[in-house]
């Protein structure tokens, strides 16, 4: 039925989707008895059979929609013509005690990577300067400056040396039950591996978040106050904390690469900038590495609450336990909380993007964003701004914004960085590699040195899912042991990190 | 009763302020009869009655607090040795017509400024470069490095070029009801006089926030997309938006100063590490200017609900019509309801700083407060991200979140700021000059090049508030002219952009 026009994930589906890039024509012979009535652009739906009024419109083997129409067999299935189902009602949803998938070891497979004291594994060496308040912000990038170019020549292990900027510090209600999430989300940030334990935090001193919050026990922490009033004027401010940075950059500079097990390995899975084709291409092949690196013993981590929000079921009988079933209902049902006290829901998740490629209502969405996940099971569910505590498939409960959901990955301790487009996005952090996959080789093209590894072969059925979910697999292993370098490390095209604050600002 | 250790504002208080930088010491006569039974650090309060539990604690004339213990004249008073009196119920508050304060008019003061076509007046001449959402972040970062490389040292005239940044328009709810207030400030933002009315947005393509929204109706507004189907690769982008800067930047560059009154400067207040020395030097003087700027013409700006919360009965007497009021009133009452809501009031306002530096709680920090506006008429009230609509005293109601108010202040159309600290900060703005103003002379000394202004003579009683203001109105005119430069501009020391966004990340 997968004729090279179109492209069905399951048996059940009554619709497929457009993979040309000119999209079916009128006229087109589609599957067999299938003509299509009208021009209908690529990544977008084409109705399998004759809908009536109330029929469930089906796609991944789940209901997207009701068509609240008839949808004649051949033509072009469009946002406004189905409803959104209701989001699965929490309280009902049943954990049933399923038998444990049979979860084949993959052996052999490493990576060269920087080995922290605490038992974590570096993909790069960085340098990272923390703050406790946005006040002190423009002092950090001086001082970056100053770092680039007199400091870091004399130091050529160190790869980048970057601010863990943020907004937040002060003028913020700290006491607020919500605080604990941007609190402990920047705590978290400086402990990233990438940053090789080394903990320097820039204060002011008369901030709402204490340094010693972000310093936290470590022997090695270092606080530099900028109302020291041992400091007199600007330079000797900056004289105190260039020698704050080299007593860690001499500390970094000595570090190795060294041959670590792929159970080292924590890769954070997103999407951004979705189209159709993200939940046939570009999500499946990252599900299939996904797998892999689990298999071998390593960590994935997928979030984006209101993405997966309308698939949870699927994803409580992926639990490895009734525990985290609970944690995983809890996480969705507090985001449902926060979404209803600000007036909105989880329907305010898609984007105009998305509906321009393809992507009807944020069902489906969902049910294409957590392919992405693989199979395995999930061994644990992480609040946001948390670090992970156990190794294999975890979910972190964070919201879908690209910048935000990257920051509190980091924070979870994220070493390497897969990112599935479709219709583009510059998106790129400096902590950790950011591989960037593309859904569609017309992006891929377009884009060629903005994209590390187009999916598009698999809509077009040039390649498998499996192939090309291995040759990910290698790519994640290259990228994390420094032999490949992502575009964004290349062209230096990095977001700022963002903060998740649910809580409110005095 | 000004002895030169302590200073006393209203002849009702019965506490005054330590202003000797060694505090006062034990058994230092202060005043009449009155023998300090306890060292009392700079900036902190000493007790000039035998105060019973239960008795007023008055500052600045009103009532600070209630004393939960008995304190003895001539000791110490301690943060915790007071109760916050509750917050004035808004519902209670009564607009009576009060005669007019009688205006006195300034004439014949005049700056140099860069007249804009909609009548505002820049008093610096900057190229903006602004975004429809936080995913071009790190293109826009790359465009101003080329364009201060490539372009800049060919258009003199121009001050500089600044990225418009913010962490919003995707991964937001935005049709929740409080989107309205970050998307008008990115728009406003774009439209701030210093920018000439150039308004150049970087977009993505997929965003929810549309970037037409920023671009306006103007004709000259510009709008790259990222995703623009006929740009292939990241040099072919940044060459279309090397092309568009330049498109602007040649018109900026015919700018030049001319003759202005001082009725087109818009001058942004705040305060910020704020000491008990804030209220009696500091913002009496800036208060000062702020009536010369009125009196001449000018507009100035006050804002940061939660400190001025409770002061506002006296706010609602300085209202220049019942209309006004009421404004006032409604602001007051949805960021009441805002902090309710977050599980947050007003008193998580104070930090430890502000408790360092001697403010025993909200209350003596808000009427510290307030007076940096002046005395004037407060003749409108501008919500968070509007623009001002008038000249004159104005309440825009922002956080107290200092680079989250000068944000807002900017999208109301602040063209000079004015920044009172105690403990100091190094906060700068890049699109207008910020004046720093520090309330006392050690930090003036110790920070002798981030500070612009002493205001410390007055708390010693070397200066008169009156000249001092007079002194601060002469600097506001010079920078305003671009004959001085400030700090800030001096070290190129500046905090990016923070939005208010009181709705949900999706």
């Amino acid at each position: 039925m997968n004729n090279p026009a179109i492209f069905r994930i399951s048996p059940l589906d009554n619709v497929a989707i457009a993979t040309d890039i000119g999209g079916i024509k009128i006229g087109d012979l589609v599957a067999a008895g299938i003509v299509a009535t009208e021009h209908i652009p690529m990544a977008h739906k084409i109705a399998l059979i004759n809908f009536k009024t109330g029929d469930a419109i089906v796609r991944y083997g789940y209901k997207i929609g009701t068509a609240i129409c008839d949808i004649p067999m051949g033509s072009w299935i469009q946002e406004h013509m189905l409803e959104t189902p209701e989001a699965p009602a929490l309280d009902e949803i049943k954990y049933s005690k399923s038998i444990p998938k049979q979860v084949e070891k993959l052996e052999g497979f490493r990576f060269e990577g920087y080995r922290n004291e605490d038992g974590s594994v570096g993909t790069k060496n960085i340098l990272g300067i923390s703050m406790s308040v946005h006040c002190v912000a423009g002092f950090a990038n001086h001082i970056i400056t100053r770092i680039k170019n007199q400091l870091l020549p004399l130091y050529p292990n160190v790869d980048d040396v970057i601010a863990l900027n943020h907004t937040y510090g002060c003028g913020i209600a700290i006491n607020a039950p919500a605080a604990i999430i941007p609190i402990r989300t920047i705590h978290n940030l400086a402990r990233n591996p990438n940053l090789g334990g080394e903990i320097l935090v820039l204060a002011l001193g008369c901030e709402k978040l204490r340094p010693e919050t972000i310093a936290g026990e470590e022997a090695e922490s270092d606080i530099l106050y900028m109302q020291d009033e041992s400091l007199t004027g600007f330079e000797e401010m900056m004289q105190a904390a260039l020698q704050m940075a080299e007593r860690h950059l001499k500390k970094l500079n000595a570090r190795k690469r060294e041959t670590c097990d792929v159970s080292d390995l924590i890769v954070g899975m997103q999407c951004g900038g979705s189209d159709a084709f993200s939940g046939i291409s570009g999500n499946p092949v990252a599900g299939f590495a996904a797998d892999l690196i689990v298999r071998a013993g390593g960590t994935v981590l997928f979030s984006e609450v209101t993405e997966v929000r309308d698939a949870v079921e699927q994803l409580v009988a992926r639990t490895a336990d009734e525990e985290v079933a609970e944690k995983l209902i809890n996480e969705m049902k507090w985001y449902d909380a926060y979404l209803d006290k600000g007036n909105a829901d989880r329907a305010a998740n898609t984007t105009p993007g998305n509906k321009k490629g393809g992507l009807s209502n944020i069902v489906e969405k969902a049910l294409g964003s957590v392919v992405k996940s693989g199979t395995m099971p999930i061994v644990d569910v992480v609040s946001p701004g948390d670090r992970i505590k156990k190794k294999g498939l975890q979910f972190v409960a964070t919201p879908a914004s690209d910048f935000v959901c990257g920051t509190l990955q980091l924070a979870a301790g994220m070493n390497v960085h897969v990112f599935i487009t479709g219709r583009g996005t510059p998106y790129g952090l400096a902590m950790v590699p950011v591989i960037k996959i593309s859904s569609n080789t017309k992006l891929a093209s377009r884009w060629h040195d903005l994209i590390d590894f187009d999916a598009g072969p698999v809509a077009t059925g040039e390649k498998t899912i499996s192939a090309m979910g291995w040759e990910l697999f290698h790519l994640i292993l290259d990228i994390a042991s420094g032999k490949k370098k992502v575009a964004t490390d290349v062209l230096g095209l990095y977001n700022e990190l963002a903060l998740f604050n649910p809580g409110p600002l005095t």
